[in-house]
């Protein structure tokens, strides 16, 4: 790593204290931050176990799920369309792109350690050939998430220029940009919330607008 | 809820499925989905007992980590100027002020699902009096993070016009503000540095500048 060539800040390696008094308390500190460490890690490694146990028990229920949703009409364009963040993130283009979807899958590793994949499916349609597409996250070296692979770039069906520029890999707005592009998986606001909102919790998103529209009813009564 | 004022979307309400077929669908979704909230519930609530269990742990290591540490000079400054993402947040006149920082204290409420606090010591110095300043979020009804309580606003000690300014509760920038201010917990990056990464392993940070000396050297060898 070259040296920064931010402006220096005021506190930096001189600064550390170097006096014995100073030396056995960071001692000290060390000791007890490795014990906190054990701590931490042991608590983590809990965490995974649990999550595991109950992943045993959502993967048939979602697979249930899927079933059912598959043949409900625009079941997940309707889902992204009602969250408050992932609509904003849609292109116009989207909308129309997203009936097509038929099913959206996040499986998590075994371990759930070592990564996950989602897998979104499309039913045939006018835009573009692939049935199914996969982005798939593995955990590096240093326990960081990263993209390690997208099953392939979208065909396109219509060979029309724009319906090629909406879907170059290197499209930079919406979904359909978004599924194949290369996001770091610990900024990718977009999968996050699929991962971990909307794909565990689709209803609340389904029915948002029945619900505000019901609440909106009795306020005024 | 007032309706929305935003341009319309292509689905909404009207367009959620009417037919039987699809109705029958959405109720087999539905009756899934009830049982997957309650696993997604039970995995919640084990890791929040995972959680308590091990605060129970932490507790005394981080009070007697918490002793040496208020005894090495610029402790706290050293890690906050040597973490990424919080040294970019600091004013100018943050780090000076900083180094009276002698306590960061996390304490989750016993049950961690009702909230925690934040507690900042200072030692005596010329800018400000106060010599603690606690944060205190609650978790609201709805299930989330609120902040409810801020102990006190800083008196300064120096009336000259830029303390006044620096630590004026409307101040917009840095820790000082930060400190003061009532942020939404949920979009709050320096609180959640602080409390998720900072305060639980401060020596990754308090050694970041050695550390990648370090790196230097041996790759120039």
């Amino acid at each position: 790593m070259p040296a920064t060539e931010e402006p220096p800040m005021k506190k930096m390696r001189g600064d550390l204290p170097t006096d014995d008094a100073s030396l056995a308390l960071l001692d000290k500190v060390y000791d007890v931050q490795k014990e906190l460490d054990e701590v931490h890690n042991k608590a983590a490694e809990e965490i995974v176990q649990v999550e595991i146990k109950f992943n045993k028990l959502r993967t048939p229920m979602y697979e249930k799920r899927a079933k059912a949703i598959a043949q409900i009409p625009d079941f997940w364009v309707t889902t992204m369309l009602n969250h408050p963040i992932i609509a904003e993130s849609l292109a116009e283009h989207d909308t129309e792109i997203l009936t097509n979807l038929t099913s959206i899958d996040v499986v998590e590793n075994e371990d759930i350690k070592s990564g996950f994949s989602m897998e979104f499916k499309f039913k045939k349609n006018p835009y573009f050939k692939n049935e199914s597409i996969t982005k798939k996250v593995t955990m590096n070296e240093e326990g960081d998430n990263i993209l390690s692979e997208i099953s392939h770039s979208i065909r396109t069906v219509r060979r029309t220029k724009d319906m090629k520029e909406i879907c170059a890999p290197e499209a930079d707005e919406g979904f359909v940009s978004w599924l194949q592009s290369e996001v770091d998986p610990e900024m990718d606001d977009i999968g996050n919330l699929i991962k971990d909102d909307l794909f565990p919790t689709p209803m609340e998103y389904y029915n948002a607008q029945i619900d505000s529209d019901e609440e909106d009813e009795e306020e005024c009564e």
